[in-house]
């Protein structure tokens, strides 16, 4: 059953009779049918009764209307009102635009508006790269999608997949002062979305696409990095990839192989999936084997698209065909990005000595962390609530203001491996070991320390 | 000869011996130039010399270069640098994005991204007019452009014209709390423009339309207009109209004259006089004649675009033809929205008694305002160095903050003629006369009271 955490918090306001046994009657109703109580407060008080606003958090609707049901039946507990506090804070919007500039009199907004701006435009329109410098272009990201893959949720419409978008604005600034915009496309047209970003691009000084629906996406990204002179970057594909990738260099570390010696299984062949084994195959792995719901890929199996035949082509050394569990045998590290609940600790068990276990899929893994630290050294997963999270928040800030701060024109394997290896450093030799491979995405060293990296890398390039 | 303004205000890092006339000969250098010093600052002092921070208003890049020759023509005085306020200001652009939530810890980034977020995601899905509360959209406008009518500037393309939409957004939220964001589309094709916005709109609860040429213009708003469920406003269009049939409402009030008695005549027919004889054939006019640089609009002239045949339709009731100068004859009003210098007081003598005149060409006006004070009893400009400017700051914020309030679906002339209305009235009858027919950009009771006007209408229409 999964626990009750903060993404569902409910705040109940009760009328109670203002008995001594009040509170306690009111907290164990509560803790009965599993509400996990985070505040407690009196709001009012009076002869013939008490107000009090109870935060608990829940693991459902079902589970919120339990809870004020067990309230309820308390003599005397009348609930009043009763707020969600996710919902709470999203009424209006998470971000805001706001000025940089004074305008509270004539010369400020003669400066900032007519007849001072005209001279900022002509010097653009003479020198188109001062755009870089004197507009918003210098520090602003498009988080663009078509909402077709909102989270693990599917496709729900670029309305839906708004909240997505503005939580990451959000983290954007907050991780790397980064000013990021959400661009919710009403297409899903891979002609319409690209010629989209195509016609807003001259604000940004990069593009992060975010929940397209493979394979549209790889087209969508591949395009847009040839027409464009800003940076494009897949937070899906690649974000995930860096990650993947840094967390692993530590993960070897800690078993003490070398990844030339490793056979590498990644399960799901999707955007996360197909970025992780081209950013992998940079590192001179043994060998991948890249699985999908049809088993191995391999070259010789029928209907695999442009995406999937190119990764049949540059993996699976010894031409393999079976199922997920037979590519386990012998396995020294599994990377899955694809299904909840597709193993045991049998199949774990099958592995290689020492196996590294990276089970991403949310919410439910694809094997029971628990169950898969039976047999495996090394376990990851993409959930917050155990060791190891691989979350994309340690990349995308970072790699865009190292982005921007280098003004590049495009981005490399070279950058997002140099941003891996960022990631992986933070963790210095006293601090690793098997349940922490990769830092805490509140770990205020992360995003200067990729940043700086992929800043270098990009000037390198340049 | 153009007077210096602090849109042009450079400040000039100077040292200088330390006598005794030091800084009597910098000033007076500048003065003698026709630099205007609107500060000096003492940076250093040492035995042998002074450094000082001289800011002052200049005219042109040629007038500064002649401000800093004059300095360093002076015995022992060398210039060491020149930063010009208006370019530092604008480094990095003038709007940022910021996060309205806490992202402190664990629980915050649960409740405003993953897990929690998801919740939102469905309720929106489930219930799209839900993105109207749950999202940044409740209060959110596009500044759209293609960058073909920048300013006065002409086609200066979209990367130029990025500056001005900042400082619009910033504008929207000083004066009435809208977040809005620049778009400026890298296209002039119509199409293309209406299907990028159209794709766009899902983040937005408004669309501003700016500095896109007519008659592209027109076709652009009427067919978003038809397409979209959120208002779609030209600012070009109906900002300037608001504020030309509000300060007209004004101006008629104080030479005591009722619109059905006047002979208006409005010069220019692109998108701002457009907007004008649309709006204010609402209220009305004894008649209006349409002058664009062929003379004056009539059925039976030749090659007549839609927007022109439309208006010689339903204007110039006379079917009269001929010059400006000869439409001026008896007119009792003179709107320009056209070019500069087109006629002079001669001309004001033969328009009727008690004549109102706003030339509005910016920043050289259709006729001098002195010179038309000899015979008109009202005179406007769109210029901030005479009484009575017409600014479309007076308009634009409070009639989105309205339409985001009324989470309106449109936009009416009945909306538009309540926000000029709001604006007049905003004047009251003590402070009401010829030199103060439109309240001050700088008067925080404009938007509240636009606002409430249009919020109003918006819901009377709903």
């Amino acid at each position: 059953m999964p626990v009750p955490g903060p993404g569902y918090s409910i705040t109940v306001r009760v009328e109670a009779p203002p008995s001594a046994s009040a509170a306690g009657d009111l907290t164990s109703a509560i803790g009965r049918v599993g509400g996990v109580i985070t505040a407690f407060d009196v709001v009012e008080s009076h002869a013939d009764r008490v107000v009090v606003d109870i935060t608990c958090n829940a693991v459902s609707e079902n589970h919120a209307r339990d809870i004020t049901t067990a309230l309820e039946s308390l003599p005397g507990v009348h609930v009043r009102k009763i707020s969600d506090r996710t919902f709470l804070i999203h009424l209006g919007g998470k971000i805001e635009v706001s000025a940089k500039v004074a305008l509270k009199n004539r010369d400020d907004l003669s400066r900032a508006y007519t007849p001072g701006v005209a001279r900022i435009c002509q010097a653009i329109a003479e020198n188109p790269d001062d755009a870089r410098r004197l507009t918003i272009k210098r520090n602003t990201v498009a988080v663009v999608t078509d909402g077709s893959a909102v989270l693990g949720l599917g496709n729900l419409g670029p309305a839906a997949a708004l909240p997505v978008m503005e939580g990451k604005a959000a983290l954007f600034k907050k991780f790397a002062g980064v000013d990021a915009w959400p661009v919710c496309l009403d297409s899903q047209d891979t002609e319409e979305i690209i010629r989209a970003v195509e016609l807003i691009a001259p604000v940004y000084g990069g593009i992060n696409l975010e929940d397209i629906a493979a394979p549209r996406c790889f087209e969508i990204e591949a395009r847009l990095r040839d027409k464009l002179d800003i940076p494009v970057f897949h937070d899906d594909q690649h974000g995930t990839a860096i990650v993947v990738v840094g967390a692993l260099r530590n993960a070897l570390r800690v078993v003490g192989k070398d990844i030339a010696d490793c056979k590498i299984v990644v399960c799901g062949v999707g955007a996360a999936g197909s970025a992780i084994i081209r950013l992998l195959l940079n590192k001179g792995p043994g060998d991948i084997l890249a699985v999908d719901v049809d088993g191995i890929v391999h070259p010789e199996r029928g209907g695999l698209d442009p995406n999937l035949a190119w990764i049949a082509e540059h993996t699976n050394v010894e031409r393999r065909s079976g199922s997920l569990h037979e590519a386990l045998v012998g396995a020294d590290v599994f990377v899955g990005v694809s299904a909840p609940n597709l193993f045991g600790a049998d199949q774990v068990a099958t592995m290689a000595s020492d196996a590294v276990v990276f089970a991403l899929a949310n919410p439910d893994p694809e094997v029971d962390p628990l169950d898969a630290q039976k047999h495996a050294a090394v376990v990851a997963t993409g959930r917050s609530d155990y060791p190891n999270q691989i979350n994309n928040v340690l990349a995308f800030p970072g790699v865009f203001r190292g982005l921007l701060d280098a003004q590049a024109r495009g981005i490399t394997d070279a950058m997002l491996l140099a941003a891996a290896n960022a990631i992986a450093d933070v963790v210095d030799g006293d601090r690793l070991n098997a349940s922490f491979i990769v830092p805490s995405v509140f770990d205020s060293a992360v995003a200067p320390a990729v940043a700086d990296a992929v800043r270098r890398a990009a000037v390198d390039e340049a």
